[in-house]
């Protein structure tokens, strides 16, 4: 994989987890486009990172015109919006193109904290998967990803990414992909429903964060 | 604490898990005893440990007889036998003991492997809660701790022991234990609706074992 040739379109994109990710694709070398509802949010967000960005600036544009020519498309918006964010982007998507799924859904309840939202589906991840073309893979990844982490260049990372999805094929080029981001690790983490689990590690770094009063709980998995 | 003074018995330990804890926690220098439904077994398994413990050497004995000394109840047998076991021994245990689960229930299917077989209260943690008079606390800890390590005295451990309990006394005193237990770190994973998590991560691992054709996947939080 010619990592300079990777185009990643960031539905989405001007949140803290689409900005953070954009940010780390772009420092790594890839074709950042940050997509939004409204061009003109996109191309703030771009401005504000691209001072941190060697080689390709990072470019902007409504969702559909970036998920137009995108190898991947990350969805970065939160999940209550993913489904109808990612129906409506279906027909503009790049023949060929991998769906990445970055959404965690939770609930807030008074004095318990966030919770995990099980969709009927099992995880966000299936749930969306539901919702695609079969013929458009969908890969789950960067789910236990600090944002915060991400968005800030000056934050050395150093987590473990847990890669889920039906599709081998796409699950393996965006594990390649992976590998060119600095101090994230790929891990192979199977089939689909693993994010299952994934998902409810992402609210148990978060239950982490609050107790030990920390911002940036992640995993490593240890072994391999 | 003082570590020398914990009286651990451990239910159903002369399997791979509970002899695997009966060593670390022996070696740690608390007082463990392994129990099973015969005397004899659990007298072999001692014997095969005992080389390895410098302080207090192993005990053993019928799983009601090391219960009934217990501050903590160790209930290391497979998830389908973990609810009878655990009632029967209600009567026996020591007032005042904490019940700690290790339990993950899964299931093989062909072609697939392992998966999660979720019990209708969330976890098995949860499952067995709902079967523990109200004044017994139970603590869910080393789920994702890989027994074939645990269980070689020469392997040096590298993982975090993720502990979730709604009985925050109890949560702490199997925190402080488990710090004397060399190579482990416990990691306070709040309540006991975290087993959903915790449970579905150890499966996880098992598949990332397998995918990896390693043995000994285990998690590490950063930024901790």
């Amino acid at each position: 994989m010619n990592i300079n040739e990777l185009q990643v379109g960031v539905i989405g994109g001007t949140g803290e987890e689409g900005r953070g990710l954009a940010l780390r694709w772009a420092m790594a070398g890839a074709r950042v486009r940050i997509g939004s509802r409204t061009a003109e949010r996109a191309q703030a967000a771009a401005a504000e990172l691209n001072p941190f960005v060697v080689n390709n600036p990072i470019g902007h544009g409504e969702n559909r015109e970036v998920v137009a020519e995108a190898d991947f498309a990350l969805l970065t918006v939160p999940f209550e919006h993913a489904a109808a964010t990612l129906e409506a982007l279906v027909p503009d998507l790049r023949p060929g193109a991998i769906v990445i799924d970055i959404t965690v859904p939770v609930s807030f309840e008074k004095g318990v904290g966030v919770r995990y939202a099980a969709p009927p589906e099992g995880s966000a991840s299936e749930h969306l998967r539901a919702r695609l073309p079969e013929n458009v893979p969908l890969v789950a990844a960067f789910k236990t990803e600090p944002a915060h982490l991400l968005v800030d260049p000056h934050e050395k990372l150093d987590c473990d990414v847990l890669v889920a999805g039906g599709d081998k094929e796409a699950r393996a080029r965006v594990i390649e992909a992976i590998r060119f981001i600095e101090g994230l690790r790929p891990v192979d983490a199977g089939p689909l429903a693993s994010a299952r689990a994934i998902e409810r590690m992402t609210v148990l770094a978060i239950g982490i964060n609050r107790r030990y009063k920390i911002k940036s709980a992640c995993y490593r998995v240890m072994g391999l």
